[in-house]
């Protein structure tokens, strides 16, 4: 297909692959674990190969953003000639997660191999080897359509803190926002629903995580000199913990459901239309689980992707060695987090914790409520906005076949981005949810790279259309 | 009043007094940690200075028991030179807690030091320290009495796990069954209510100890790739563990309470005529919670005496680290400890809890339940006993004044001592419930265990009485 002549890109795209191999393999190598203080400084070295390779790219502004309290993010704009031409920023991050257990390596994390059609190493496919993508993307539009700038003005922000939490995104936005104006956001880190399945990704839940700490008494004691006759905190927050869902797995704090929007019909379908073995799911996805479960009259992709939930992330309470220590614990912990939709607001749902802890502590326990950070907020896109449209379309040039939209359980600083630039904020990765991000063994399949860079390719195209342009951008999201 | 001529065993206790304290001080120094594999060779150095100070102290027949596979005990008989006279066993143990957390004691646990008229060291109080009054005893019986041989024949049996939960001691009765043989066992290892406050112990709870281990998928799995679609083990266990216990205390496996003998209308007397100052109780036994609970319609010490509880003992899954991660953990862990009063048998109780683990196993989620050992029986003698007026009496002669019947809530040897040898078994011990037992800075009050030695001469020299005698040996438990 690399000679087709209705598919340019495709082609500049295939010339272009070994660079673009290459120069992936070169960045995986650079460890830069944010969370990490000690590998700060590798954080560094990575904006600075990006923005390197950008200047090799010919885009004509490069900055590395380094002036705290952000670790580095790398910021790039490729102005169009034509002055109608839409901006499009592409948000994606260069930080990668830490490699524990790093012993389940087949190799080592930050040594990438190629091994068939894959490259395998820490960051690969989130989020190195999608921004990779995008810089090819733009070699490949201006190789196939000749230009020597893009059709749409492009600005790039790549942020070294997003498997942090993007804790400084919100102060980065607001002292650079001049720089970082726009008419639309395309958001990288996210995935196809599979190999055969291209999506175009919707939206993400947001989350909220918190930690509930129930005190006794001030020290452990020996449940042979008062077991039966003074509180035991585990005990109590067991009660807590088990009252957070009803029997059919529904989360019970007041009001919690209140501002969750339904999916329409259409999304449903849609959903439903793809492909899904429940037993491949179960042990990939699912960790090994036995079976599935959760709230009644929701698929399994669903329960995942439009609905909420609460999670019990931890728990530690007195002895948890070998043996037995038979005593009544001093205290006791849950670590709690929630996936939000829209429109739940993680400061609601943390006023709504707060309230159900205080019901559910019983005389004699004293309990201490923390949450890390505000959380993050979910964002959703209707599947019906002009930008999805195109994106969609673009999507489906590139892959030859009909794509769907989907969404993504996990969360991101997406309805950030959106709230704070004020534009429409859609997705276009081509990664898949069996890459072991966060995990030992990281890939990403090159191939599905190659066609999500021809699919960005096409879209800069086809946005540079003024009808196209402004259709996106107008419609409210 | 040492030289009370009513109480010649006093004047004799006092003039031993210093030899007691020099001889205590000294075994104290042998850290006989048996629970640590790193102090068998200590167990063992304790078990010989025991023997060499009964040889010392003119027992005529001294063994340390030490052909494994129990760690070394002692036992020594000292024949009566009345045929007629009965036979008692007294039974404690030399080996002792570990000291963790070592930095908080105040002097190096195995430098004992007085203090007031307290002497504080490990094993000051359990069990060195009580094992040691009996020796005590012994001297100041045949002092006071003139005797070369007791009143009655004594054996003293001292082993060397208890604290390890006894697991050897089945076998050590069964194989010196012959040696051990007596008409009432003299069991050492308890406690006075307050020190103005004289009790005769008549019962210990027995425990029974395990572990819940609920698993759902092989692997933790990020909340935003499955949180809301599989089981979570830990909200399934905490479910399970709210399960435990109603909303008022009572423990809800099936058949709990049907074996569970009430206390008499003159034992509830007993522990109501008690002094009791709960704000001194929380604050010690209590472990500083902040209030007393339990069942409903029994007192604090009834809740900790004769009523079987359940208590989780700790908690585990998922992360636990500092912050927190997203996840839904692959398994989540319960330790849980059931203390019990006679007449509930801990197979039962076992058999019950793995009923009540099946019942609230949901789809999707395995169980595992595992239990240390074979737990230990509850243990309770009637207050109208005849050996226990007879103790009852000789505690009066030496505390002067009132002495009632209490209960212990912790657990011990009794009932299998008891079963084995077939006889029944009083308590005579002279410590407190505020000795740090198992804790930092164990101590014991000197004046408390001379007035117990006093009590034990005097109750060889009452037992002697042939009719007290049989009357002590025939009636049933
Ligand atoms: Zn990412
Ligand atoms: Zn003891």
């Amino acid at each position: 297909m690399a000679g087709d002549s209705r598919h340019p890109e495709r082609a500049a795209v295939e010339a272009l692959t070994d660079s673009f191999v290459a120069g992936l393999l070169e960045w995986i190598r650079i460890p830069s674990i944010g969370v990490d203080p000690a590998h700060h400084g590798d954080v560094r070295r990575s904006a600075d190969w990006l923005a390197g390779r950008l200047r090799e790219d010919g885009w004509p502004q490069v900055e590395v953003w380094d002036d705290g309290p952000a670790l580095p993010a790398v910021f790039a704009c490729w102005p169009s000639e034509d002055p109608q031409a839409p901006t499009v920023l592409v948000y994606g991050h260069h930080d990668v997660q830490p490699v524990d257990p790093v012993e389940r390596w087949h190799h080592p994390p930050f040594e990438p191999v190629t091994s068939g059609d894959e490259v395998l190493g820490r960051g690969a496919s989130d989020d190195k080897g999608q921004v990779a993508m995008h810089l090819l993307a733009v070699r490949a539009h201006l190789a196939a359509t000749g230009r020597t700038s893009p059709s749409v003005t492009l600005k790039l922000f790549v942020e070294g803190e997003e498997e942090s939490g993007s804790p400084h995104l919100r102060k980065l936005l607001e002292d650079h926002g001049n720089a970082l104006g726009c008419d639309l956001v395309v958001f990288t880190d996210t995935s196809l629903h599979e190999r055969d399945a291209p999506t175009v990704n919707t939206g993400q839940r947001g989350v909220l995580g918190g930690e509930i700490v129930f005190y006794g008494g001030t020290d452990d004691v020996h449940s042979g000199r008062a077991g039966g006759a003074i509180p035991n905190p585990a005990t109590a927050l067991a009660k807590l913990v088990a009252a957070l869902h009803d029997d059919e797995g529904r989360v019970r704090l007041d009001g919690f459901y209140d501002d969750v929007r339904e999916p329409t019909d259409r999304e449903r379908e849609d959903y439903a239309s793809l492909p899904f073995d429940e037993r491949v799911w179960l042990a990939t996805s699912g960790g090994g689980a036995q079976a599935t479960s959760g709230e009644p009259g929701y698929s399994t992709l669903e329960r995942i992707w439009v609905r909420p939930t609460a999670e019990v992330n931890g728990l530690l309470s007195g002895y948890t060695g070998p043996g037995l220590k038979t005593i009544v614990p001093a205290s006791a912990t849950a670590k709690i987090s929630f996936r939000l939709v829209p429109d739940q607001r993680p400061e609601k749902v943390e006023d709504q914790l707060r309230a159900f802890v205080a019901k559910h502590t019983p005389d004699g326990i004293r309990a201490e409520v923390t949450f890390r950070g505000t959380g993050v907020p979910p964002y959703a896109i209707s599947p019906d906005h002009p930008a999805n449209a195109t994106v969609r379309e673009a999507m489906e040039l590139a892959f030859d076949r009909p794509v769907r939209f989907a969404r993504a359980g996990g969360s991101g600083p997406a309805a950030v981005l959106q709230a704070l630039l004020g534009v429409p904020l859609v997705y276009l990765g081509a990664t898949l949810p069996d890459d072991r991000v966060h995990a030992p063994n990281e890939r990403v399949v090159v191939p599905l790279l190659l066609k999500g860079a021809e699919a960005a390719a096409h879209l800069w195209r086809m946005l540079a259309g003024a009808g196209i342009a402004k259709r996106v951008t107008d419609e409210s999201v």
